[in-house]
Formats: structure tokens, C-alpha cells, sequence
């Protein structure tokens, strides 16, 4: 038992605050554990009563004989330090501090919340919360809550092997409460409050090495710590998470600045699907996805078949396959041939396949038409729809869907369209069978594409090479910079320092007779608007222009002029989830319409070229409107190079290659402008 | 009585094809017309049976004595003609037709179908169907259907204020009993099928008009026509309609050219948005609106005040608020100041407002906190959220809810994200105090915004002016184009058609020293491509552009050259809904980034406005990127204008001004190209 997994583990539990009053909080975990029969010690601590609710009970967790797995607080939170010391005292390895009056109220609790958290760790007790309902865990009867929620009579709460996590208290129960309703089977449930010592996350990790765990869920609040996604996503099991909070990562309008481009919830967003964590948006979204996490079978890619048998939700489900990036099967000439022989001529052989309502009078038809499509190698994923069928069609359904699943090894999700009174054991039946049910068919499609996300083949993170230096230093002036990335391989203009304005001129026609002028000031970020970047200088103008950049009181570039190509944004920052690079195109795009994408380094292999496809504005790499194609392998090329040069290089810088020119297919990527500056304060956290 | 209301006012009904076998189609509607107590004359109609589950039966409908007000036929396709002659013989106004084997099975069908509808309309019987499940009408129990969903034991069915009307009668009646079971009233579902003759939006219409429908829900396949549209919505009853096959509506890649720009799918969206039509796109949100629908008060504002016990409900609120285009409300300071009074220091007295749990031991807190919110007028909408909440805690809530959302007129929704099994009598006490209930704070948005959508004030639309003329001929040619376009005071470049290569120096010195030379030929539409546009022609050029682009074996057109500004692209044409405006920023947005708005014409006040600053680059209409602003003013007066002239031009056209240059703030606007063309045949329906 690690000291965590006491939350499902523990033979013995403390309630630090139990009392038999009718009503009173510290009532109901004694009540549950009695109740649920829970299998280890109860202990209820209470210096008043001699024994609450027949069980013995103790003035203090330290006169408790033997060893303490868990300790249950639930005294006001004046007393929590007490009683923190008081476990520490007993060598309890783990508390739940389900008491509230810390962080969530302002500064004194954040106060008295970090006091009892140093306490803690400086005597080996582990602390869950404050502010928080506690846990349970229906292996071992394991309730450790004061949550309503088991206080109600006919609780469903049988084995299960999902497991849910949640910051909040409420919301996790209340979740937990409409997935027991909707017939999952969700056999641990924590929530973790302020997450002061142990989060939300670390217990999402230790629960993904529970072998009976086929699913993890979580609702979090705080943006999770990336190497713990890591390590939860290697965990290989399936995990969907619901963040909220979008709206308060604000850095919603967008702009040129590869840096506040790349909010904290777009990181997150990306480093989810790059980790390949489902991120949902609702609670019944989380209970969807999750109810596809129960079932055993995975898909080898993203095809769905589409099987009917109302024309309507064949087109409701085509519809949704698009929404969520999912495709529909083009079915082998073979399928639709032997589809041909089994459908009516008013059903449709075409995926979606409506095999029409006369399944009502031919059960076979259902049999016959998904053995067609177990067997066609275009089909990764079957769902089922069907509406209104009364008790025994459902359950002939049934019984042809599980033979498919099980024959076929792919994943078989159903939308049945229907009010449960119209067949009462439709739902136990297809749950017994293993197949996800859905009311709607865009809600199985929804559950059908997280499938996918959590079984998408994912390139094993490449190993964390060291980087080749240290980077340029913070205080890298543009020359300096462009030098040490021309040293790295990466290609930059033609051009120099200049002294004076006749070296300025011959300057101009070292680099082909038009050149760009650029002011070197250090500390100079908007070198454009400050007039200090003059483009197109020729011979004749340049003294004028060397002038009056050498006046700006610093040294004068002049660089080639490069005037063709692509224009992309690349930049590479530091975020609370790791370093960040940023990439997209430039101009209009980044700055009107927010068209970048994120990724955390370091890249998998391809992912820089997957990076820059997904852009909306890819047509314009491909040669839209006319032009040539761009080199996107060179653009994919410079994002990995970026990515192993920055991977040394000190924390908090932030790297700006804006713009970076994509020339024609075969002729490379140029970086027009660098500039790396220290992050700025306020956005570090 | 009109036709159509027989489908639930009918005080006779003729069974075309009744049966008495159990498990024939045709015995299901005696069945449920003697089950649920149909108040008028059951007429079964069968040549070999004198009498059908006790009631006398008649060999033909030709052979009832007295008035038949609704027949449905059930027998099969080839003896539905007969049947259709026979109920024109007896004088019946409106039939229904559940046969399959009609359009929905290939040409044979259809052409049958065809036959069938015409032989109706000549005989004056109106028809709904073919293929469809039938209708049923609460009030006076007509169940002119076979849809199993009334053949299970104890369905839900009762008064109610919810009208619902579906193509297809399997999702129709699937979703229908959904609503059932979820506790909502649809007094009314009636399936159209191939929508043959009356459509499910004629049916919709008529629904409009019962004076005890609350709310009307459709589902479509085919797009509706923009009358029965306009005046669906002119019935001032809130609609949403579920429109599925947005996939198929096709050309999903954006084109530089603004009719390919308006797919069918994106037209009716605009369509349904300018009606106050919600459109949804799945049964769930269909079915959530509904019951957003049901209850009577409507918000004067989009502004949300959220209330809640639990901190995560409102965070996951106000991301709602964001995503659905709500505003969350900014209380007034008073506000503020009531509820620090009333709420605990742990809770928020920033909107979401968190009473915290103590209002489990404090109900009065929920009370108090409503009525800050109910006085407070930066508030439209309240939307209370709480999480497993159980039995009395629940009742003590609802009761202060249904005090607060009487006393304060505002509409109060309702997120309980708890099960039924904690709360048993909670949905039914929400739903008797007129509160919608939702099991997520997102999904009680998604109503909250509905609501908005259909109570947000629409301007009339203006009358329907009469177009200025006629519009200058399909086959005219750019010059004639734009001639007519500067009469009808629309800017065009200064310019002329010249004859000879002195005439074009000349006319280049006329517009200034630099020009736009234009090959002038009939047909040609691609002149960029065709080499046929030459840019920045001077005087000295001249000649020898004039020679090639003469060479096209045209007129060539010369016109001053203008080349600031920001591109528009503008267009009309026909759409199966009547005359679409597109516009959209020109170049990569239109082309790449398919940023355009459309507008079925004609255009409120103000519209052409609104529609440009929808646009994801309105920004730069606004002076992004250190421009200086555009004459957005003068681009929306084009709009309007173009609204007017085309007014009464044949149907058929489409009008491309592309592009179109809008000059700094003003300066106005200036279309540098026109073409019109006959929309392509394949377009056209």
C-alpha cells in the first residue's frame, strides 16, 4: 500500500471529528462505513463519547492502538493543525482534511492552509484537501466522505472499474452520482479540494496502477503539472480530463507575439492531445467518454460503419463523424455487394447503411449485415443506430450486436434513440454485452472519436537529448543571435555590422544591390514601429539611412533582402506545463485570426510538419491563390532544430523568430527577425 | 378545421388497410385509438372484415356514411393509388400515408409518388407521407399512428405545450419519447416522411396557429422554403429545428468566389439566425431547448447572473457563458455590497455567486441571494446550479427558485447535477414551479442562449421595396457592368473603353499615369489567369499592352489604378431560399480562410453593418496591424445598396464584385471588378 492508495486501501480509518448526532457531518462517514460494510478498523476519534454509533471510540488519534492508515478530519478548521499534529504524532501515513476555512477563503486560510501543510510534511503525513468531501473506494468499502451522496437510499455503487477524481467536491460526487444513474460503474471516487499537498493529479497517477482501473476521469481546476500528465498518460490507460476555467486563461484577442499567443489553457489543449488525454467540456461528455472507456476493445484507426435502421440518424451520425474528426468507412465494392444481397431495396448499401425497419420482421439481416462489416478492413469502429424499438427487437439486437463485437474485435457503440419504458432491460442488457449506449447518435460518435484519441498509436516520446549549448545568453543582441543560429544551421540573410556610411554602401552591394537596414539598440523590441527598420536601401540611399539608424544610438545591420516567400511566426517560451513552441503563419494570420498552433517540446518526430498541416491557413504552404508551394519540409525542419537547440537553454527566455520567410519548395526556410528576451514577469508563475 | 389541423382536431378517422392480426401494422392505430380513448368515429376500412377489434369495419372508404375528416393509409405501395382514388371519391380533405416503397427506394418510387400526389391534388386531398410513421395529437387523443412507442405500457403521455414535427418518423418518434421520459409535454409529434405534398414545415406552420403551443420543434432533411420560413417565425412561437445532412450540403473548400462561398447548409444557418430560429444539432440540445421552451418568462438580455453552491458549477457556468455568446452579468455595486451581508466569507459575491453549502443549513441564504439578483437590472437570466443536493435540501431550493422566478419575471433555469435517486420528487417539483431543469450548468446554458435567440428584439423586416429596374442583362459585359453600377451611385475606377493604342496612352494620362488595363471578352471569367488583367500600365507601356490584351480579340478597358485599401469581396445570388448576400474580406480570407457572412436579402437596417463586424478579420476592417481604419461605413451602405438594386433582377443571376476596395474612413468604397453571371446549372434546383 502506498501511502495514497490508502484512500482505497486502508484496514483502518480514523474520523477525526465523528459524532452520532442526527444531522451532523462528522455523523455520516461513520454512518457510510457501517452501512457499506466496511471491511477494516473503524475508528471514531471523539474526546466526549466513550463509543459513537457502537464502535468504540478514542479521545485522540494517538490513543489508538496499532497502526492508522488513514485519518479522516472533520473538525472546524481552527482545530485542523491540532489534529494534523495529533496524526503526525500517530504515524498516520495519510490524511483526507475535509474541513473548510483555508486557500478558498482568502489570505488568513491560505495562511493557516500552508502552516498545516508544513506541518504535515515535516512529520511523513501525507494530506488530501482541505476543503474537500473525502473518498471512496468500493472494493474495500473504503468511504471516507461525508458526501450526500450515500446517504440516499438504493445507491447503485457496485464494483466498477472506472475511477474519478475531482478538485471539487460537489461537482465530483454530483458526477459521480448521474454515472451510477446512467448505469457506469465508477469504483473509486476522490476529490481533493485545494489540492495543497496531494493533487488531483497525483492521485489520477497512483489509481492508473490499480490493474481493475480500465478508465480514469478527472475534473480539475488547477492546471495540472506536466510531468505528471506524462507519467499518467504512460500509464497507457485511458484518461479523459474536464478542465474548467477557458474563460479565465484570458489572453483571448489575439496577437503578434508568438508568446501571448500561447495562453495556458492552449498549452494545455495541446499538450492533452499530444499526450493523447481525452479533454471534455461537460460533465456529460466526461460520463459519455467514460462510459467507452468501460468497454474492452480498441480501435486500429478512425473509419467508422454507420448501421441503421431510420434513414435520420444515419445522416445525424454522418454529420457528427465530420464534426469530430473521424471518418466514414468507404466500404470495400465486395461489402456493398454483399450488403446488396441482404438489404431491402429501400435500405441503403452505402455507409451509412440502413438496413431499414424490416429488421423488425428478419432479425438476420442485423446478423448478416454486421458480419459484412466486421469483415471489411475499411471499418475501425461500428456504431449502431437505432429508434424507438420496443423490448424483444431490442434485445434480438442486442444479442447480434454482442456476437459482432466479439467476432469482429472491434469497438461496437450503440445510439439507441428511445425512452427506456419502451424497453425496460435494453440498457442492462447492452451494458452485460459490453457495448457503450448512447441516446443520440453525435453522443456515440462523440464517445467513438475519444475512443480513438485514447488508442491513436503514439510515437514513444523521443529521448530527452541533451541540447548543444547553453543558447546565445539572454542578453543576445539580433547580430549576435541570427550568428549563433547560422552557427546551428539554421539559415539567416546575408549581411553585417556596418561602421559608417560608406561601409554601409559597400555593405548594400555585398548583399546584391537592395538591402535592409536594421538599428541595433539593445532593449529595442518594436524595432519597426521605433523607425528603426528601413527595407529596399540601395547604394544612393544608404548613407541617409545609415544616418538616421546610427542616430537611434547603437550599431546599424544591413542584410540582404529577402522578399519572396511565406511568411511564419515560430517562437518558443516557457509555460507552466514546460517550454512551448509556437508556430504559424504570419501576418494577418497570427495577428487578426489567432491561426497558430502550440506544441510542448520536445517534438515527437513529424509532429512539426503534422504542426504546420493543421494550421487553417496550410493552403497558403501548399501554393493557394497561385503561388509556388513553399518548402514545408524546411519550415517542419527549422521547428525541430529550434526545438533541440532551446532545450538547454535557461529557463524563462523567450525565443521570437518573427517573421521567418518559407521560400519555394527546395529552396529552404530564412529567419528575417530573432529576438529573445527574459519572460516577462507577470506571466511567470 | 383547416386540412392540415385534422391531423389532430379530426373527429373521424378512416384506418386504410386495418387489421386485426396481432402484430400487423395495421392493427397498432385501432389498437391505440381505442386504448387511449379517441373521442371521434374509428372507421377500420378492410374488404374481408365486417367488423376490427369490435368495431364495425367497411369494405371501402367510399362505403362511410357521413363526413371522414382524416384517413390513414396503410396498405402497400402498389395499392396506395387506389386507396388515394378512393378517399377523392369520398370526399376526404387529408390523408396520411405510412406506405414505404415511394421516393426514398429510387425512380420507380418516386415516380409512383409522383402519380400518387397528382392524382391527390386533382382531387383535392391533401396528403402527408409517403413513408412516414403517422401523427398523434394529444387533446383529443388522434393516434394516427403505428409507432410502437404507444403500444409500450405506461407511456408518459399528456397534455402538453410542445408541438414536434419530423421527417422521419423513427427519430421523430424515438425523440418523442425521449421527451417523454425526460418529463417534457409534447401534446403533439406528427411524422411528414417523403414530404411529398404538405411538408413538415406546412405542418409546422399549422402548429403555429393552436393556440395551446408553447414551443415548436422540427426535424428536417430537406432544406425549407424561405416563405413557409418567414412565416414560421412571424408566429412569434419559439421554433428550433434540428436540419441534419450538413455534410452533405458539400462545397466545404472555400473559393475565391463568392457563390461557391454560399453552400446550401451555410445559407440556411444565416437564414435561421436573421429568423430568430434556433437550429440545434443533436436530439439532446433539441429536447433541452424544449424544455427551456415550456416555461413561460423570456429574458429582455443576454446577460446571465449565475447562482450556485458549489464553486466548480460556476466555473463550468461561465465557461458556457462564453462559449453559447451569453454575457456574464457584472453586478451592480449595491448588489455586491447586499450579498457580502447574506454570504459566507468562503462563498463569491462576483457573479457566479457561490452561497457555498451553508445554505444546507441556512436555506434562507438561497432567498436572500435571489432577491439581490431578481432587483438587480444588469441581470436578464438567472441560471441557479447546485450539485448533489438530496430529498429536502432540494424542495427548500425549488421553492425559492419558483418565488424568485415569479416575483422577478426573469427566466430562472435550473443545473442539478445530482441523480434522480438522491432527490426523487426534485424534477417533478421543478417542472410543476415552471423551472427548466438540466443535469449540467453547460447544457443549462445552451437552453439559457436559446431562449435569448427566440426573445432577442428582430427589427420588422422592411418592407419588400421594389427594385429600382431590372439590373443591365445577364450578358452584359464589365464596362456596361459597371456604367450601370456608377449610375446607380456606386463607385467604380474612373475609365474607359479605348480604341487604338494612342487612345490607351491617352486615356492612361486621363486616370492619372498609371492604369489597369482589362481585355474586355464576352465569356471569359478567369482574366487574371487568362493574362487578360495588366496592372500599373504608364504611358510608356501602354502601347504595347494594349496590343496584347487587343490580341484577345475584345475591347480593352483602361481605368485608374487603385491600390489602397482594404479587399472586399461582395456577392448575390439565388439560393433555394431566395437571394443570398455574401461579402467577406477578400485574399486569403475568402479564399483560404472561408471568413464570409451571408445574408438572405433583403437586408434590415443596419444588417450590412453587423455582418461585417462578425467577420473572424473585422479587425482589420478596423485598422489592424498600424492601418489606418477602413470606411466600414460606406461598406455597409454597399451592401444595403446592392440589396436594393438587385432587388428585381431575374432569378437566376449572381453578382460577383470581387474585388472590392474599401478606402480609408471617408473615403468610401470603390468596386474595381463586376461580373454577373447565370448561376451554373448544376446549381440551380
Amino acid at each position: 500500500m502506498s501511502d495514497i492508495s490508502a484512500l482505497w486501501e486502508a484496514e483502518s480509518i480514523a474520523v477525526i471529528g465523528a459524532s452520532e448526532r442526527p444531522g451532523a457531518l462528522g455523523r455520516k462517514p461513520m454512518d457510510y462505513l457501517l452501512r457499506y460494510g466496511y471491511k477494516g478498523r473503524i475508528l471514531p476519534i471523539n474526546p466526549r463519547s466513550p463509543e459513537i454509533l457502537g464502535v468504540p471510540a478514542y479521545p485522540n488519534v494517538k490513543d489508538v492502538p496499532g497502526r492508522v492508515d488513514l485519518a479522516l478530519i472533520m473538525v472546524s478548521a481552527d482545530r485542523v493543525p491540532g489534529a494534523v499534529d495529533d496524526c503526525v504524532a500517530a504515524g498516520i501515513p495519510l490524511a483526507i482534511i475535509a474541513s473548510s476555512g483555508f486557500a478558498e477563503t482568502g489570505e488568513a486560510g491560505a495562511r493557516l492552509q500552508e502552516e498545516v501543510v508544513t506541518r504535515a510534511r515535516a512529520g511523513g503525513l501525507r494530506v488530501i484537501g482541505p476543503n474537500c468531501i473525502g473518498a471512496v473506494g468500493y472494493d474495500n468499502r473504503v468511504m471516507a466522505t461525508f458526501s450526500p451522496l450515500f446517504g440516499a437510499l438504493n445507491v447503485p455503487f457496485e464494483p466498477g472499474t472506472l475511477a474519478f477524481v475531482s478538485q471539487s467536491g460537489a461537482l465530483g460526487f454530483g458526477a459521480a452520482s448521474l454515472a451510477l444513474e446512467r448505469g457506469l460503474r465508477p469504483g473509486w471516487v476522490v476529490s481533493t479540494g485545494n489540492d495543497a499537498d496531494v493533487t488531483a493529479l497525483e492521485v489520477l497517477r497512483e489509481l492508473a496502477k490499480v490493474p481493475a482501473v480500465a478508465g480514469l476521469l478527472g475534473y480539475l481546476e488547477d492546471t495540472p503539472d506536466i510531468e505528471g500528465l506524462r507519467e499518467l498518460a504512460a500509464s497507457d490507460k485511458p484518461v479523459a480530463l474536464l478542465k474548467s476555467g477557458r474563460t479565465e486563461a484570458g489572453g483571448r484577442a489575439a496577437a503578434s507575439h508568438t508568446g501571448a499567443l500561447a495562453t495556458d489553457d492552449r498549452v494545455l489543449d495541446a499538450a492533452l492531445r499530444q499526450l493523447g488525454i481525452v479533454r471534455v467540456d461537460d460533465i456529460d461528455e466526461l460520463i459519455d467518454v467514460a462510459r467507452a472507456f468501460e468497454s474492452v476493445r480498441r480501435p486500429a484507426g478512425n473509419r467508422v460503419a454507420v448501421v441503421t435502421t431510420s434513414g435520420g440518424s444515419g445522416i445525424l451520425a454522418a454529420d457528427a463523424i465530420e464534426r469530430y474528426d473521424l471518418e466514414l468507412s468507404v466500404l470495400r465494392p465486395a461489402s456493398k455487394e454483399a450488403l446488396a444481397e441482404i438489404i431491402p431495396a429501400f435500405g441503403a448499401i452505402d455507409n451509412p447503411v440502413d438496413i431499414t425497419a424490416t429488421v423488425l420482421s428478419d432479425p438476420s439481416l442485423f446478423d448478416r449485415s454486421l458480419d459484412v462489416l466486421i469483415a471489411d478492413d475499411t471499418v475501425d469502429i461500428i456504431v449502431a443506430c437505432f429508434c424507438v424499438m420496443a423490448g424483444p427487437d431490442v434485445e434480438k439486437a442486442v444479442t447480434s450486436l454482442a456476437k459482432a463485437a466479439e467476432k469482429g474485435g472491434k469497438p461496437v457503440l450503440v445510439a439507441r434513440t428511445g425512452a427506456d419504458f419502451l424497453a425496460p432491460d435494453a440498457s442492462r442488457d447492452l451494458r452485460a454485452a459490453g457495448l457503450p449506449e448512447y441516446p443520440t447518435p453525435p453522443r456515440a460518435l462523440r464517445a467513438a472519436a475519444a475512443l480513438w484519441e485514447v488508442s491513436r498509436p503514439r510515437a514513444a516520446t523521443p529521448p530527452a537529448a541533451p541540447g548543444t549549448d547553453a543558447g546565445p545568453g539572454l542578453g543576445a543582441t539580433e547580430p549576435e543571435l541570427k550568428q549563433y543560429l547560422a552557427g546551428a544551421g539554421v539559415t539567416v540573410p546575408r549581411g553585417r555590422l556596418v561602421h559608417g556610411a560608406d561601409d554601409a554602401v559597400r555593405a548594400v552591394r555585398e548583399v546584391g544591390g537592395r538591402a535592409v537596414f536594421k538599428a541595433v539598440v539593445p532593449g529595442l523590441l518594436h524595432k519597426t514601429e521605433a523607425g528603426a527598420v528601413e527595407i529596399g536601401v540601395t547604394p544612393q540611399t544608404a548613407p541617409e539611412v545609415h544616418r538616421r539608424l546610427a542616430a537611434l544610438g547603437g550599431g546599424v545591420l544591413v542584410e540582404e533582402l529577402v522578399d519572396d516567400g511565406v511568411e511564419l511566426i515560430v517562437g518558443v517560451r516557457s509555460s507552466d506545463l514546460g517550454p512551448v513552441l509556437t508556430a504559424g503563419l504570419g501576418g494577418v494570420f497570427a495577428e487578426v485570426l489567432d491561426d497558430v498552433g502550440h506544441r510542448l517540446l520536445p517534438l515527437r518526430p513529424g509532429e512539426g510538419a503534422e504542426m504546420l498541416s493543421r494550421l487553417r491557413g496550410a493552403r497558403i504552404l501548399a501554393g493557394a491563390r497561385g503561388r509556388a508551394a513553399a518548402d514545408t519540409e524546411a519550415a517542419a525542419g527549422l521547428l525541430h532544430r529550434i526545438d533541440e537547440l532551446t532545450r538547454n537553454w535557461p529557463a524563462g527566455f523567450e525565443l521570437d523568430l518573427n517573421p521567418v520567410r518559407v521560400l519555394e519548395r527546395g529552396r529552404g526556410v530564412v529567419v528575417l527577425d530573432a529576438a529573445l528576451t527574459r519572460r516577462a514577469p507577470r506571466e511567470v508563475r
